[in-house]
């Protein structure tokens, strides 16, 4: 959350990040931890966490508001103090963590990263698509001459159904991501890695990611999960790069059909839409995202939110907020 | 805690038992979960944990005092509310976890299972040890005619310094308790297990556990870790049985030298005391337990503990307890 942290404060915002003491802010910084626990075998990850969690609670009163991305055991604390909480929900990572978000629905603030990750079971203040920082992302005009793969090498993010698609269509298909699942990649993904009609480029870094993207004719994301929401899918479009994908998650709500990419239903109709990709138009995409998906967006809309939490409060325009990560 | 929580409510307190659903408690019992979490794979430990823990202090007006038996993450919420927090530490799991009691040392209250438990770096109300109730372990009178070893199979417990012991003085060993080392079983137990000369009972229940102990001659603990409390050598005493032990650990706040067994130095200094504990006399066993380690003990200790921290605080009478487990 360093993109909002970096952009409430240049909104004027007084902003305390309360993270691991390595990271890099322009908002006032509280560690408990000099750096993350997984560099320090000696910490024990659990003793870590709660000592962060509860430095924040401890110094609520300083703050007006504590906006949380540190999942459910902050809202364990959050009854203790008089400062309200406001909870981004990063996707559920199991069903069993919801009878904590349950019982603090009432009192507590939920934000979504999309509708698709609503759970019918909570109330949420507000849905916060996620921003980029359009900046490190230029738009590439000219069309792209390979199909791409965006995202970690794991069955659900449907790297075997893009090879699928790049074959029947004759198109070079290339793969950029981390390997998580060895297996799948050994047996679905690897044997078609030729270099030349599939290559794989492993992870690619910041400095690489808008090249890949921006030369692509299209993203294929054809998963076959709920993904609360996919970032890869907003980096491809702000770089002019088309997205097809299956109605899964929050494609709906990031894909706009016929004019940044198409909604497909299964393998053959991805081959279709493939055929037809030139019909959308490359600046299209890179001006929704410029509507939708900043990072100057999603702080406005924190910023709404925060407004909308405190004045359901004392009713006045403080403004110091803590973010926790 | 069930022993102290009875007792307590004996006493006359105003005791509230935070457990789980299914606990028993002539107390008033509050539950966040039904029953262990290790009983339902459906339940996250991690969210049963911090929910229970949560509920305590969001009650926390409604008690005079909490007192805590759940380790460290109940102090993190601690300074979240005004009821003084007594925590008993039984044991530390790791010295990674010594941060959050060092973090929460000059507010909260400690108190140590022995005197050897205790962490330099930490502040005690109190040392108060484990005790017994003490009509569960009748005193045996006779001399038993074997040597007993009654503890986890693991090679901190020392069964196979025991085996080598009785091997020494040519007597029958009485191997009772769970395997928690497969490993160590199989290759320094199990091959001298005969049925006769070494016998090896498994787990041994409530029922048999006084018989078990107290037609015993002596109970080995031939221990080689600082074990914090010693509970199966009180349980020994109680019936009747004197105990040989290596000075490990909380053994020399136990075992009083030449009165209720012998504290020795190696293998062959435990032969020899073998040869002379039919000098020990086993009513003074049984007098010292009922003196030093019963559960009412235990409890007037936690008492009077209780009535430091709140004259403390207000000064005044107050009795309501929570009993945090």
């Amino acid at each position: 959350m360093s993109l909002l942290t970096e952009e409430l404060v240049r909104l004027g915002l007084d902003v305390t990040l309360f993270a691991t003491g390595d990271s890099q802010t322009s908002g006032r910084l509280l560690a408990v931890c000099p750096r993350p626990y997984s560099e320090d075998p000696s910490v024990d990850p659990k003793v870590a966490e709660c000592l962060h969690i509860s430095e924040i609670f401890e110094r609520a009163a300083e703050f007006d508001l504590i906006h949380n991305h540190y999942d459910f055991l902050p809202l364990t604390y959050s009854a203790l103090v008089d400062t309200p909480v406001l909870t981004t929900i990063h996707g559920f990572s199991s069903p069993s963590i919801i009878p904590v978000y349950q019982k603090y629905n009432a009192r507590s603030h939920y934000v979504a990263i999309s509708e698709a990750d609503k759970s019918p079971e909570l109330d949420y203040i507000a849905t916060i698509h996620h921003g980029i920082d359009i900046s490190q992302f230029p738009f590439f005009e000219a069309e792209g001459q390979y199909l791409l793969f965006f995202g970690r090498i794991h069955p659900d993010k449907g790297v075997h159904e893009a090879i699928q698609v790049a074959q029947r269509v004759g198109m070079k298909l290339v793969i950029a991501g981390i390997i998580q699942d060895q297996d799948y990649f050994a047996t679905q993904v690897e044997p078609h890695v030729d270099g030349t009609t599939v290559e794989y480029l492993g992870s690619v870094g910041p400095d690489q990611r808008a090249d890949v993207l921006g030369h692509a004719l299209a993203l294929l994301h054809l998963i076959s999960f709920e993904e609360p929401f996919g970032l890869s899918m907003v980096e491809s479009l702000a770089c002019g790069t088309p997205v097809i994908a299956f109605a899964r998650g929050s494609i709906p709500e990031i894909v706009r059909h016929g004019e940044t990419g198409y909604i497909v239903e299964d393998i053959q109709d991805a081959v279709s839409a493939v055929a037809t990709i030139q019909s959308i138009d490359r600046s299209a995409c890179r001006e929704d995202v410029e509507q939708r998906f900043s990072h100057k967006r999603m702080a406005r809309d924190y910023v709404d939110t925060y407004e909308k939490i405190l004045n359901l409060g004392a009713g006045n325009d403080r403004q110091a907020i803590s973010e926790a990560v």
